[in-house]
This record gives C-alpha cells, sequence and structure tokens, in this order.
C-alpha cells in the first residue's frame, strides 16, 4: 500500500454502470517522510475520507476485495484515514 | 485509476479475436492539475468517449470487470467521461 | 495496453515447460508519436508478427486471457499487428 | 520480490474492516547491494518483523496467497526476513 | 516478461511457510542490447539457474501460473535460461 492526502474529487456522470455511487477522490502520494510528490491516483472511497486526510491507499485486484468493490472496475481504493505514522530509522 | 485526454485512435486488422469489435483509443495521460505528462495508453472504449474528452482510465485486471471485457486481453479501459473535478489543495 | 516495434526475439531451451512452443518476441515500446524509448518487453506472439512490426501489448494477467495463453506463466503478449495511427491531437 | 528495511509502522483506527488486526509496516526499498532507495512500501507483517530488519516483500495479489491476507484488500506483505545476502557479480 | 542476470541469492530463515523449500534468486535486470540497469528484482527460481547466468523474468499473478508456485506469495520466477537473443533492430 502507499500513503496519500486526498487533494480532491472527480465527478463523471457517463460512466460505466458498475461505478454508480462511487465517490471518486483525487489523492496525491506522500513519502512517510511526509515529502509530496508529483503522483496522483483517482480511488474509490470506502471509508467517508475528506479532503486533507492521510490515508492508506491499496491498488491493483486487491482494491476488489472488499464487499463494495468485489467485481468492479476499480483499480485503487481508500482503506483507511492514518492518524498517526511512526517513522522511526 | 489515472486521468487522461484521449488523443486518437489505433486500427489493427490482424488481431487476436477476442478483440474483435473494440474500439482501441489512445489516452495522454494527465495530472489532475491539467499538466500533460509524456506517458500514454490504449484503452478499451466503455463510454464511447471521443476525441478531446477528459476520462477516467481503470488498468490491470479491474479493466476485465464489466460485461463488454469479461475474459478478454485488455489491460486498460475508459470507464468514464469526466465533467468536473475539484482540486482543493 | 501499449505501443511497440518487434526488434528480435529471444531463445531458451531450458524452460518452465508451459512456455514450451511460445515464439517469445522483443518489443521495444514506442510512444504513438513514434518517439522510441528505451524500455523493451518479452513478449509471447499470438498474431504471427514479425521484425519491424508495430504491435500492440497486453501485459499482466490480461495476457492470459486467450486460448493459447490461459494458465500459462506469461505476462506479455502481442495481440495485434497496427495499421493505423490516429493521433489528433 | 524486493527487499527492504523495516522503518517505522502506520495506524489508522478508522479504516475497512477486513484490515483489522493487521500490523502495517513502512518498508524503504533497498537494493541488494545495500543502496537505499527513496521508494517506500507499507505492507502487512506476516513474519513479527521489526524496526531495522532486512525484509522480503511479495506485492500485488501475489500478497493475497495466504492463509491470513486471503481475500484482504492487502497489495503487499512482508514475507520473510532475511539473514544473508550472496551478491556475487 | 523481462531479462536479467543472476547476481546472486537471499536466505530467509524466518519466512511465510508456503516459502519453504524454494531457492530466491537476485536478478539484475538487463536491457536486452546488453546494457545493465539498477533495478533488482529477487524471484523463485524453476529452472535451476545459476550466477551468471541470462535468465526470462515474469512477473505479477503469473509468476503463479506453474505447478510449483500455484497459491504461493511470489511475484517473480525465473521461467527460462536465455540461450541466444536475435536483435535485429
Amino acid at each position: 500500500m502507499i500513503i496519500g492526502i486526498v487533494v480532491g474529487s472527480v465527478w463523471a456522470t457517463r460512466k460505466e454502470q458498475r461505478l454508480d455511487g462511487f465517490k471518486l477522490l483525487i489523492v496525491r502520494e506522500i513519502k512517510p517522510t511526509g515529502e509530496k510528490t508529483n503522483t496522483y491516483h483517482i480511488a474509490g472511497d470506502l471509508v467517508d475520507a475528506g479532503v486533507n486526510d492521510m490515508v492508506l491507499l491499496t491498488r491493483g485486484s486487491s482494491a476488489r476485495q472488499t464487499e463494495d468493490t468485489k467485481e468492479k472496475p476499480i483499480d485503487a481504493i481508500i482503506v483507511g484515514v492514518i492518524d498517526r505514522i511512526d517513522l522511526e530509522v
């Protein structure tokens, strides 16, 4: 998984029907050190995340291993809102 | 998922039979900020997208999670035409 | 999917038995603009492609969604020979 | 698989329920030569790894091929603590 | 698939039980032109490869499509020892 910050959302009226009802958020990838990257992901939201939340992102087929995303054409989901990062080294 | 702009199409007469009937579009990846990248994807089109449309792209095995792409050798599909991006941070 | 040019082939006598009989081609990735990249892929050939052909490449688990590649340890296949690219933007 | 050093952990109270009980570690990718990279992965821990351990990381759908991670939205796991690297060339 | 040179091996006593018995080799990725890269992969060995062998590497879920790797948490395997590369362009 990777870490990111929610920075916005994407709206699409015309879309594949299996995506109906999904909130699609824009996540900017960051390093655990806090360093911002220039990589962005569009992810389905499973934990009611909001702008500025630091989140945990799962990608690939693993993004479909939940009740809500099973058999959906989604390749990235937000699986958690991060409370704390302990970076010890 | 990622965001891109449809910039063209690809034609192949000689192809794997399971690809028959698919419109294959060229999508240029962009950042949610609008910044164009030099990364391109060839994607099956599920939403009747056209040149200049901003689209949402699903990749990997998740691209096969639709009626039209099930068990097809396709690793990228356009799943939505984007109406609006809200970038708040 | 991505686009590439067939630039050669790879021969392996000692190999996993499920790969027996596969022609393995070397594909140099290019941009739809024609720009050559320094990225190469070794791909199974399903469409009798030859050196200098411009081809369409499917990667990942989607490469196994054909009669010939089902349950084979292959992660990239050539699924089409490209006749024409329309790049409009 | 890739090699990394455990450098910390991530805590998320609000998370997808299938992630409950997982220890999520931060792994900094390194080269087998020992060179540190600037790439980090958040991975589920299956072998009780600790900070400063050199570990082996499996990613993608293969990360779900264990009793503990089956059908979980996890795309990276620590599958071993590395005792020794023999780099001969 | 990609091409690499076997440059060493990795030893882990404490590991996920499904990895027991696997020889884990370090493969340095190379270009078909012979150019060495700074990318390394840890891969299960299915063909009794040795140091300095040029090998063919399969990654992702396709790495599990063999008798030995089925349902194992392995995301890269060596599927062949390369005898010859014909690079014609």
